[in-house]
């Protein structure tokens, strides 16, 4: 059913705000406020951002004749007003719609989308190219790039923002300033940006000035007003302009704009309950984590957990941070600063663990083979949520074994249970002798109840579980359930009993274990919940490519995929225990 | 023979430099210099950076206490003096030792080195770890980042000057501004470090000031005495401080001090001749590159070249940058900047082409990923110098493949003639589907002498260069031509008609043409001029995994080599026709 609005229902596109008056505005801007928290509440997603950028998002609309006039979202996880405005509504409205758009910007849904985007710190270099292709055709459109005060931190935006300042024509960068990254902003540049809030941007060291910007404030962000006056007075600019606007993240939802960093993302019927953040009692992969960490700055003060502003991602609580003190640091959005820092720590002697994501640890690439891997310097990190998963294509998790795994020196490791897990944590943290990454288990823990008492610094023996003959099964990381469950589907439908192998570590090769598998075994396959391109698999099959023995390499393929549900995708890939047995029938 | 110098002759380390007077420093940076100018003059290597900070090194020596103090270089292409300094001058003074340490700070050399580097921007992160980790064991040591003026422009410069102004203790960043990038300094923050330097480091909108730190400027960077002072009032502080000095690049060598982007980097004994920079008449990879472009804007105002810092790479010379006016940007070292610039400016109609050295791309993956690949947009870009080299560590350009070819949606060509790559550059910037990246070969050029005719939009597609039995040979890229020479050494010795392969498309299975060689082949060999872990080779090897079909990868272990020559690794690797047919032989 759809719900009936009074001026909404007048606006189908941007174009039709221009005939709107301010008090229209001003009821618009409450109505969309509704639309979200209704919506977000009943699908989960981003909530605080989005409600903070109403006002502005129909400000800018009104001002600029989009889409001719091209808006550029950052991170585009507050972009749900400006769908609502673009003729995506319904995907507001009717309940039945709520999944039909993604929560990012996407140019295959609307042309008033420039961009697939879902990582920060991007909008100013992608309107720089926008704006450059402009001059080069002589075109006169408007080009505007909305980037918050947390995806400042960023490397990419720094850089954008200095090519941005001279690019010598229109460019209108606006930083909606929330005073928040997910958690709290680290670094120099806030308070720069609170000064420039305390003087109602008058003070004159101004970072924004300093690269060369014509600089503009707006101290109301969340006053439809105040933002067409100011966007008016920019608009057709001939020469590079940046608008600083104040916003409350989470305005008009007080639970929201009271604990920002939480209701940042949340999860179904989030409002309905008092949201009280009690610390889940189940063990997980995270709790351990911490628990570790705390336990470990007990007895010795060089431990240091870094996070670059997602600490959410690897359990790293208010409650968890304010204990660790000293001994955490959230670096900001700024992964490329995260591993050069942590590499600096261990080279003097600290011991620092980096939590980060899958899908951000490739924004790090170079810093992981100069700063870290070249120097050797034993660092830990953790990324978490490594795997196959139906996100949004801009979220993807499957990249990160062939983006870390083919860099030299660094040992990747992949445990399958909480024991193997902890044991690889305690020996990546006191050996001196690599930079360690571990892929933390992205699948409901697993304890076998007793310590796992192996030498880590044994390099890359792999652990069989089970001895057997015929066929081997590599079952790397998340996957080694998998692996149980194929072995066992061997016995009962051909008789044949596998040898079962964890792999654990994801960078080398166990060459006297594979060699042995010739002697009783015909076929190897490997499993790993990850992209096969570049991955763990094809390295077992090149080691065996002049041999007799065969290999089948199981795990996803080469492609980027959008919210196509896990299960679709263990189709497609052929990664149920079922699938795999027949493609091992049809081998034999 | 050993040069006698009368104030080095005294310093074997650091510490030495304590019991002299400004003028023995003086005459000692005199020393310095000449001995610099005479070993660049003979063994080539970086000349302006090292004569500019000849004084600031001697001045940060004698103030701090080295090694205890900390000193971090950034890229450190400007660390001759530091090494002359710090026990290492006869690599300096005695010609039979001019060879004997690397041109960047080695740890494995010194104590007085910190780490290995070689790319951009990375000294503030790493300084910033160090100095964390000193203050979580209450350590009192001075912790220095050395940075350039060009560095800044560099994202994880950014991210960890932010970072640092925030760390609340001892850090102390001195910004060495010359004026230059290699080329020209890009970007709106270089108006900034003018109105600093125009202002005798006074003018209130101060950029350094902005992220926090306590500024203090320096306005002769050559000046002993003032560079003493300076550094004497930072020593010990208790907060971030940065001192910006002005230098002079190539101070002391007329040449060097007027063509400052030339003298750079120079070849042996560029100094005793008179340096004209004449164009080479001869036809290259780099001189085809840039006559394609500029006759395509004659036609074609949409055409943009692009460089990021490095347009000596490429063989992006003044006169070509000059000529191409516009249609040329140097975003600064920048690389994420410019394949995110890339992508917008591909979106908004134009046709840009990045040109990139292979070991700076890995600077941007997350922007191939997200920025580009994801949004599909047709930019070109260029990767020069791909393939094993006897290269300093920090320079290796041998990983481009497994980082770029992983990526989905990206095209990834390898064109093995110079009409070919011509071919595959029209198709690039010509087309609108793809993202296209073209490894420019890294040999002498061969020219077919008949233009090339394919259509590059069906996708992977292998060109079968002569047809044979018994074994194929998938030579890639630069090593197509290795792959010529197997052939004809197999005929010669065991009679073999093997069938030769010029794959073209590194990112893409040719699926029908495997599945065609199983008929008459038993054995296909890939040779890529790259690591194998990761790279092409291995997807052959899986795709056959299932067959009788054996398959033999050869390339570069994945491991960080140091000024290996060549010839060596070849050897290492079994990169010779004669190590391949034994290889072949034991197998067959």
């Amino acid at each position: 059913m759809e719900t009936t609005l009074m001026v909404l229902d007048k606006v189908n596109s941007s174009k039709d705000l221009k005939n709107l008056s301010i008090e229209e505005l001003d009821i618009l801007s409450g109505e969309i406020r509704e639309l979200i928290l209704k919506k977000v509440n009943t699908t989960g997603g981003h909530l605080g951002p989005n409600l903070g950028i109403v006002e502005a998002t129909i400000a800018l609309h009104y001002v600029f004749d989009t889409p001719e006039d091209k808006l550029v979202f950052d991170v585009s996880h507050q972009c749900y007003p400006h769908k609502i405005l673009t003729g995506r509504k319904e995907g507001f409205t009717n309940p039945d719609k709520y999944q039909k758009y993604t929560g990012y910007t996407a140019p295959e849904e609307s042309e008033y989308d420039l961009f697939k985007v879902g990582h920060t710190s991007t909008s100013v270099s992608l309107a720089t190219g926008l704006a450059k292709a402009r001059d080069l055709r002589g075109g006169k459109e408007n080009v505007i790039a909305l980037i918050g005060d947390g995806s400042l931190s960023g490397g990419e935006a720094f850089e954008g923002l200095d090519n941005a300042a001279a690019l010598g024509s229109n460019i209108i960068v606006v930083v909606n300033d929330n005073d928040m990254s997910i958690a709290e902003n680290q670094g120099g540049l806030y308070t720069n940006l609170k000064l420039l809030k305390d003087t109602n941007g008058q003070a004159e060291c101004n970072f924004f000035k300093s690269l060369g910007f014509d600089y503009y404030y707006v101290d109301n962000g969340n006053d439809i007003e105040s933002l067409i006056s100011t966007f008016n007075k920019v608009k057709d600019s001939d020469h590079p302009v940046l608008v600083h606007i104040r916003t409350i993240k989470g305005k008009g939802c007080i639970a929201a704009e009271t604990d920002k960093e939480h209701y940042h993302w949340i999860v179904p019927g989030e409002l309905d309950n008092d949201y009280s953040p009690a610390v889940s009692q189940e063990e997980s992969y995270e709790s351990i984590t911490t628990d570790y960490l705390l336990k470990k700055r007990e007895q010795d003060n060089s431990i240091i957990a870094i996070s670059p502003a997602t600490p959410g991602v690897s359990g790293f609580t208010k409650e968890f941070r304010e204990k660790m003190g000293n001994n955490y640091t959230d670096v900001g959005i700024a992964e490329q600063h995260a591993v050069a820092f942590a590499s600096g720590l261990a080279k003097n002697g600290a011991k620092p663990v980096l939590a980060i994501m899958s899908s951000f640890i490739q924004r790090a690439y170079d810093q992981l083979s100069q700063d870290l891997a070249l120097n050797n310097n034993p660092a830990t990190i953790l990324v978490f949520w490594g795997g196959i998963t139906g996100a949004d294509a801009t979220h993807l998790t499957k990249y990160d074994i062939p983006l870390i795994a083919n860099i030299p020196n660094i040992v990747y490791l992949a445990p399958v249970n909480k024991e193997e897990y902890l044991a690889m944590l305690d020996w990546a943290t006191e050996q001196r002798n690599y930079s360690v990454v571990i892929r933390v288990p992205m699948c409901q823990m697993v304890s076998i109840g007793k310590k796992d008492t192996t030498d880590y610094s044994v390099l890359n023996k792999y652990h069989v579980a089970e001895s057997g003959s015929e066929i081997a099964i590599l079952g790397l990381g998340n996957f080694f359930r998998l692996g149980q469950k194929v072995k066992s589907l061997l016995k009962d439908k051909l008789g044949i009993s596998a040898t079962l192998i964890n792999p654990r570590y994801i960078t080398g090769i166990d060459k006297e274990l594979l060699e042995s598998l010739k002697a009783n075994h015909r076929l190897v396959i490997t499993l790993e919940d990850g992209v096969l391109e570049g991955g763990f698999g094809e390295k077992i099959a090149s080691y065996y490519g002049a041999s007799g023995m065969k290999v089948i390499n199981f795990g996803a393929s080469k492609e980027f995929t959008d919210r196509v549900p896990l299960e679709e995708l263990y189709k497609r890939y052929h990664l149920t225990p079922e699938l795999i047995l027949e493609d091992i029938q049809n081998l034999l």
